[in-house]
């Protein structure tokens, strides 16, 4: 069995070793660029762990990682665009460099490389494989679609939030694995729990990076604490207050908004979620979803022993401090 | 045997009975809006005469046909973007309509229906149909890559031309004939032989369009006689006489580059354009790939009676005045 780590770095050799056609140059600069940022390579590692549990050679299972790695990439492009992002893992967004129109295009032709890769999968497994990633590469882009919408939104569910966040982000961890299992030859119901790991485990982080944006580690977040307050986010913290608060605390709420004093902004809403018992709350609804993801684990059918590397790399997602 | 006007209808049909979800209604009403603008349809029907060439179910072919379809709108919809474009058969762009955001996102769904589509063909022809369809898929990205950067770039060659035209308009026509051929079950060289019937009628087309862009029926072309010239745009007419004028020659075209005055500009330029027998060589360029296609077309082991309904559209393209 094969450590997350030994898998990252399975996954950064393929990466390296894709070969993009040189011409035109601007059109595929920018892949080689996103593709190389690093990051933890978390859905195509899950793709291979996934793989691995039912004992299948890993190798096999590149081209449905890669195709899943690619999809993601091509998604960071494109949202980047459409949420005027200028900076990604600290360096320029590719429509910072190259300019909307290319980037545009680049993310196009690699989701046509995405689908390059998949198509390189054995012909017993493909039809499944392709069904798979076309249901989560459809869900990924209606996810955005929601998010987008919920911005301009007065009100937000959270109900409405969560199918957003599945969407977006959690179908993907679940397709990585399922895609995995389906290339180990796995059957329909055990593809299916590992799917819903995924896709639980992808809610539950979600959430638990609301929590973190304002309750993490400053040291350990990397990232400006209470941002998405400051940001008028709507995130899970921000709905369920909405949810409990007394009219006199919305108004208050509805005050800060506008504060232009970032620090005063994050200490007073802070204030508000924790005199509503937000972050416990929230905790509990983050909670629900990882023992979800667990369960989904446990009932799949194989010895205990395969499933170490898998939960121990999910006890180390839902434990992080930032 | 079915007549183009036939297969148009069958397609015609087949699109009005795609099933896109409701929600969230602002990523698919624009693909339903796109794809219910109507046109020729002929890229799908070229995929349906590939399989009925050799006496397939063109029922079996549908799947392709659809993809090669929606994918042609995907591009639509993200070239607009590209070039700014206000108007698409006369109504609203795509981005004009929902914002560019809305745009992009929408285009981006397009891709994953038209590789959902393609995934319905039979699992014995699927991954050579996928091979045809992610290849044609970044051809068409890389020419509108080239297009983008020729328009910025002083000079471009005539081979450098048509190699754009060839990769964002040929291998489309190339692919979906392809396709129809591969769904059909012909071998890899009857299928060849379709691929270079399609892609070089696809370069005649456009030729043809450069030519009838100054030299067409104005009551027949439906479009601005001149608009290209007013544009400024390279085509192989300005190319052609790029690399044959006179120094002189040369300067009184650059001095008209600028000329505000529309009508004045199409009369000096087109008179430049005659003095250079412009027309006369860029028509035998054009006949020149005409050739090769019909070459093509008779290499195709079936009987001779079988191609006529393709002969009759090549002909027909080939011989409009608008």
């Amino acid at each position: 069995m094969y450590t997350p780590a030994q898998l990252q770095e399975v996954i950064e050799n393929a990466i390296q070793n894709i070969n993009y056609p040189a011409q035109p140059e601007k059109l595929y600069a920018p892949i080689r660029y996103i593709m190389s940022m690093g990051g933890k390579r978390i859905r195509p590692v899950l793709t291979l762990m996934a793989a691995d549990l039912f004992e299948a050679d890993i190798l096999k299972a590149i081209p449905a990682a890669l195709a899943i790695e690619t999809f993601h990439n091509f998604t960071l492009v494109h949202d980047d665009i459409m949420d005027n992002a200028p900076l990604r893992r600290g360096k320029q967004t590719v429509h910072e460099k190259w300019g909307i129109n290319n980037a545009i295009l680049s993310g196009d032709v690699m989701m046509v490389e995405a689908n390059k890769q998949l198509s390189m999968l054995h012909s017993a497994i493909l039809k499944d494989a392709l069904e798979t990633f076309n249901a989560t590469a459809r869900g990924v882009c209606e996810g955005q679609q929601l998010d987008m919408e919920f911005e301009q939104q007065a009100i937000v569910s959270i109900p409405e939030y969560i199918n957003m966040i599945r969407l977006k982000t959690a179908v993907l961890l679940g397709g990585a694995m399922k895609l995995g299992a389906q290339v180990a030859g796995a059957d329909h119901n055990e593809a299916e729990q590992l799917y819903q790991f995924g896709l639980n485990l992808g809610i539950a982080f979600q959430l638990q990076d609301d929590i973190l944006d304002v309750y993490g580690d400053p040291e350990k977040f990397g990232k400006q604490v209470g941002g998405d307050i400051i940001a008028n986010k709507k995130t899970l913290l921000l709905l369920k207050l909405k949810e409990l608060a007394s009219a006199e605390d919305l108004r208050k709420l509805e005050a800060q908004s506008t504060n232009k004093d970032h620090t005063e902004k994050v200490k007073h809403i802070t204030g508000l979620y924790n005199a509503y018992n937000i972050p416990e709350l929230a905790g509990i609804e983050m909670r629900n979803y990882a023992d979800k993801a667990f369960d989904a684990l446990n009932a799949v059918k194989v010895p205990e022993s395969r499933k170490s590397e898998l939960l121990e790399l999910a006890d180390l997602l839902m434990s992080r401090e930032h």
